[in-house]
């Protein structure tokens, strides 16, 4: 290691790995721990990006869903589904939505006990202009490139669907 | 899609940002997608696993870190620095590991204003307890193999030296 190399505390830990455990579960404990690590330097990147708008990834995530969605509204169980999250989540970021005035919440027409969240004109115009920030910053992904990140999304995906299939 | 294909969230929001973003953006924000649901099922496994001892898995990092160091016993400041979190939940950690009686929080004898973490004979017992399912289940990454792990951990780790460096 050239003397101006950061100390690599996951590399660290595979060589512990290595030589008290034995190899076999050095790749899964180095791969687990680097997705942990970059989700933390991910989020607090992109809630940066999103903090002009009082944003943050999840509801930025949220107000996206809503966005796309064909009549701008949907039902709360829907978007816990779609965002796979917990309905509780769900409630806290819808409310956290309605509170800057990006989201509306009402009651459903054919079924009062159910709430749906539709986004509002000036939802609509935030998750354009946040959009096109997180667009040309990569979703934060600096330095990596194409290739890569579409290796990281092929490898992801066929975990994600043994997961949720 | 086949019929019985669940429905991919993270599919289809690539499709819909290729037809109406321009496709430059949309291999940073799949990746960026799968990271965040990959971490949020990875967590819920590891966090299972490690139930029996009432550790997630950031106390289950913490407490390895103390059982690797030289003395049993780091001092707080350089456990933030090395999980690479924040002051605040290297506090929260510490605290709920001394409250399971893994560690002791004891004040430094050089410099009394700070505080050290040792691991306890008890803590030592659970972090290879612990270590030897999480090895067994290779952390939780099934159906994912050695090639894949390696290839994540390739990728990601050129992403966190330049986050980090």
């Amino acid at each position: 290691m050239p003397e101006d190399a950061p100390f690599d505390p996951i590399a660290e830990a595979r060589r512990q790995w290595n030589s008290h455990w034995g190899r076999s579960a050095t790749p899964s404990m180095g791969a687990v721990t680097s997705i942990m690590r970059v989700e933390q330097i991910l989020t607090a990147r992109l809630n940066d990006l999103l903090k002009p708008w009082d944003l943050t990834f999840p509801r930025y995530e949220a107000l996206m869903l809503l966005y796309y969605s064909r009549r701008g509204a949907l039902p709360l169980g829907k978007m816990g589904e779609r965002l796979q999250i917990h309905p509780t989540s769900v409630t806290n970021t819808i409310d956290g939505l309605q509170k800057l005035g990006y989201v509306a919440r009402t009651q459903h027409e054919q079924d009062r006990r159910k709430w749906l969240a539709s986004i509002l004109p000036e939802g609509r115009e935030v998750a354009e202009l946040a959009t096109e920030v997180l667009n040309r910053e990569r979703f934060a992904t600096a330095p990596l490139r194409k290739q890569d990140l579409d290796t990281v999304y092929e490898v992801l995906r066929a975990f994600r669907h043994a997961a949720d299939g």
